[in-house]
């Protein structure tokens, strides 16, 4: 049985799972749903950088990352800029994006991410 | 080659597979659709705790979760409720939560598990 | 630190990231969504199968599944139909199918993958 270490538990969720080399991370939306796609994208990839290195991991570690967005033919040009700009040079992860819905119709999208420790 | 361990397979999916340490289970939908929210994902929360058992797991060794729900804004407090309840002092998984359709119209609630055995 | 390998990488993404024994696809969607969804499933099993080749891994080391469609109600039994075919004697993996949105409204299906190496 190998250990599991929770980060930023609360009662519905964890933000970072640590098991067995692999960190996955609850899907993280933006604190301020207030601003437009870029901000949104900008908050959600600022706090994904900030759970990784709590758990260890980087933004070069990424091993699969799903994107939800609220309104993907409108804002997936804008989300991919953000996110092209900030991997980098970074090693590029799997992923698949898609629209679907929220409970906040001011959220724009979410991410969710495992990485490698 | 690591082994795999598929349980409960029919002709589509297997209800969980295992291999390395972590169970994947496929998406648990209620088998009871006439049943509400509340009904809806007691049934689904049960039938997870069945498939973690016969895999060697259980709710206390989640990594990560994606729940699938119908009308999020309706149902999302409600379901939260449930889901703290069944999980009571177990350690929290990383979780995402979107509003998604099925096939059935009646179906509200899918939720997708990965965890540690 | 275990390595981590990364196959068909553009700016976005990689088709495939290999990690500790098990490697993630992006979502694969058909290159040409002007065929239907009979042609459209075949068009994305048959990219699978090159990717997991490219991996070192088979259709038959399939761990976890999600399938994204446009139109479930419409599209879901003949998705299976050809989703049955392809697996043949393979172990089936776990699997969750939604209907979600896509940029692109000729898309029909999208699989994410993630598999054994």
């Amino acid at each position: 049985m190998t250990a599991i270490t929770r980060q930023d538990s609360n009662a519905r969720l964890s933000r970072a799972v640590i098991h067995n080399g692999v960190v996955w991370l609850a899907g993280v939306a933006p604190a301020d749903c207030t601003q437009d796609i870029v901000g949104q994208t900008r908050q959600v990839l600022a706090r994904i950088d900030e759970l990784l290195a709590q758990a260890g991991s980087d933004r070069g570690r990424l091993l699969s990352v799903q994107i939800w967005m609220a309104r993907m033919a409108q804002h997936l040009d804008v989300m991919n800029e953000e996110w092209i700009n900030w991997l980098g040079d970074a090693g590029r992860p799997a992923r698949a994006t898609c629209q679907v819905a929220f409970d906040d119709p001011d959220l724009l999208v979410e991410i969710i991410v495992t990485a490698a420790i």
